[in-house]
């Protein structure tokens, strides 16, 4: 899709689109901040898609989530932070039943209608009587405006709240608005890697037709980004389409279109605010792969890159230490040929197909490293497939963080 | 092979078995320390075997080792710290060439018969006269104890050297010396983790048997092993077996599974001693994971375990964070259930087909955590295959190291 064809909305969000409300409440699971966001949609035909966690090990949320979405239709979903409701046996899956019920009756709607999502430490059981009192809050704290509340809400390590919209008009010339908002920085891996992502569209569009879009979207998003690999048991990507933006209700394949290279754009743009605020990152790096054998080869050389803690490292410490693209590209599975292959860090080429860079190119490359935001460019010189993966570097905060996440 | 079958040399290195010389000396390519080793067999007849990097960049020496160790009989290695002569093209290869060209015309030796490693920052070239001007040091300082010399003159970012030696006795009464001397501290993964490890021995054994008995003992050492999941272009494992210990040679099948076993310790304490001394570790731990549907499922969860950056800073803060542990199980591709699987470090019990840990475990779990070397297992409750490998934490110090190794 062209950019020109979409407006992004300064400040908009998951409740940007007509019909949806939101808000963010202190439920009490994590202490003195907003740890509850309550999404609902006002149109009972609404749509649902979804994309979940392919960890075998996934949470409660995760198994009650894709049988509902699965139906196809439903009306909003309750989130908390600070518990993630994973590995939690029988009783933790009936803690995310009851959940989503008391949001459906808060909400007013069938039980079935509602999700539920939890993110937060691994193993622990949900307090059930905060998740109770909190959804009783966020009943009375909805409004067309708690996007950003929401947005802040479902935040764990993160450090800014993460929401994008954007707008667009349809082949009968309605102005179509796609908002969202999304939580991740850490336990962010390559392939589903957002923790929690929710997306709301007043187009009018088929849970069918949506899935393949919303599948399409993360293609080009969230499965391209990493912050270290490890793929959480929460990750859900949810997306609602309720129609009321759209009278005339099309169902074209133009509409589909402009719908897909919307949504991409903008789930672009929130998969890009994850790597940004990376746990300890410090920088943006975008690892591009050219040349390749096969499309498979390209990803698996860029998701390599991507995720070396050797290579991350050096990033942190603008250290020009370029052989660790070319040696992860090499154990990736990738087809690589040291005598074909080229690399630069944006415009500076520091090896040629068996020339190394010289002392000056290397100064050079340690002033690119240097930058907020850069881009690796590895030519495998073996074909015509080339993948990109956005990834961050690798900091002794990352350690820090982690190493006291529970405590 | 039972433990009591031999006996560890203390102090014993490369060096230790009958016929073999080596030494270390300061050829100038690192600052102020030896960095160039010389490892010589003055038996004429000395079997070689060799396993090399998977990596499809390999570094030259190793792109010569393997057509020089296929042909089953080699006298000796020239090793260098500092640069690790990869992704350097054809001249790489022509200075890899020259260098193994110059330690046999040192030791007196046809060309063919000496082979050369390196190891260092990928993408620069060899400083030539430094290497030769080391060559020629290190030909008058090749001695009987020259073991340890050879062990600290490898080191990169290793913190100790890392040798051991055993011996046992043969069918037919003889004592048989096993030695050998490793490096290796970063850039260490899980398939052929080690970077370098060199291994003589004095028993009678040809090239095929030889090259067998390596691959076993590789299986169940350096390939069980993990620091930070990147895959090195230079990682090499020789053998040298010069026969010097055994007068009567035998090659009987009892002799080569002594042989095997005995091999398979040694690497085992090599490898250890390589995760222990991990950048920036300051805990060893041991993955375990039993009762998977295969064996492949079992080294995939025990390797995902262990390569998992969450986990290992959980460790490095001794935080009771064990839903890492069936994430990263979970992640791996392994089959995995979490209805069926039990999880323990040492004899805490932390997750139980479904029930989790309470506050008193968690504080037990801690204490478990705070130990410098402790044992997580996994019982995934599937079938009757298990593996292990062996991890280190992952602390800042890890990044510190790494984010300025160049400069």
């Amino acid at each position: 899709m062209q950019t020109d064809k979409f407006t992004w909305i300064e400040g908009g969000g998951v409740a940007s689109a007509k019909g949806f409300l939101a808000c963010g409440v202190a439920a009490g699971i994590k202490t003195n901040r907003d740890d509850m966001a309550l999404l609902f949609s006002e149109e009972p035909d609404t749509s649902v898609a979804g994309i979940f966690t392919l960890n075998k090990v996934a949470a409660a949320p995760v198994l009650l989530g894709r049988k509902r979405v699965a139906r196809g239709k439903c009306r909003g979903v309750v989130v908390n932070a600070g518990c993630s409701n994973a590995c939690t046996g029988e009783g933790g899956y009936a803690d995310a039943v009851e959940m989503a019920r008391l949001a459906a009756e808060a909400v007013g709607v069938p039980e079935e209608q509602m999700l539920c999502s939890s993110t937060g430490t691994i193993g622990r059981r949900l307090p059930m009587a905060r998740i109770a009192a909190g959804i009783a809050l966020a009943k009375n704290a909805l409004h067309h405006d708690g996007g950003s509340e929401a947005a802040r809400a479902i935040m764990t390590t993160d450090t800014v709240p993460k929401e994008a919209a954007l707008q667009y008009v349809n082949s009968v010339g309605e102005t179509i608005t796609i908002g969202g908002m999304c939580k991740g920085a850490g336990m962010i891996c390559p392939n589903m890697a957002t923790m929690l992502c929710y997306i709301t569209t007043d187009a009018a569009i088929e849970p069918a037709a949506l899935h393949t879009a919303l599948v399409k979207a993360a293609s080009k998003s969230f499965n391209r980004i990493t912050v270290d690999g490890d793929q959480s048991t929460s990750d859900t990507m949810l997306v609602f389409a309720n129609g009321m933006g759209s009278v005339s209700r099309p169902g074209e394949p133009v509409d589909c279109e402009l719908f897909t290279g919307a949504l991409t754009a903008l789930a672009a743009k929130l998969a890009r605010k994850i790597v940004e605020d990376g746990e300890g990152a410090t920088k943006f790096v975008a690892v591009s792969v050219s040349g390749a054998a096969s499309a498979a080869d390209a990803l698996m050389a860029a998701r390599a890159i991507a995720n070396s803690p050797l290579f991350k490292t050096a990033c942190f410490g603008a250290d020009p230490n370029w052989g660790r693209v070319i040696c992860a590209a090499g154990y990736s599975g990738a087809e690589v040929d040291a005598m074909k292959t080229r690399i630069s860090f944006d415009d500076v080429l520091v090896y040629d197909r068996g020339t190394v860079a010289d002392a000056s190119t290397n100064e050079r490359l340690k002033t690119v490293m240097s930058r907020q935001a850069f881009a690796v460019r590895v030519d495998l010189g073996l074909g015509g497939f080339s993948d990109e993966v956005y990834t961050c570097d690798f900091s002794p905060e990352y350690v820090r963080i982690n190493s006291d996440y529970t405590t």
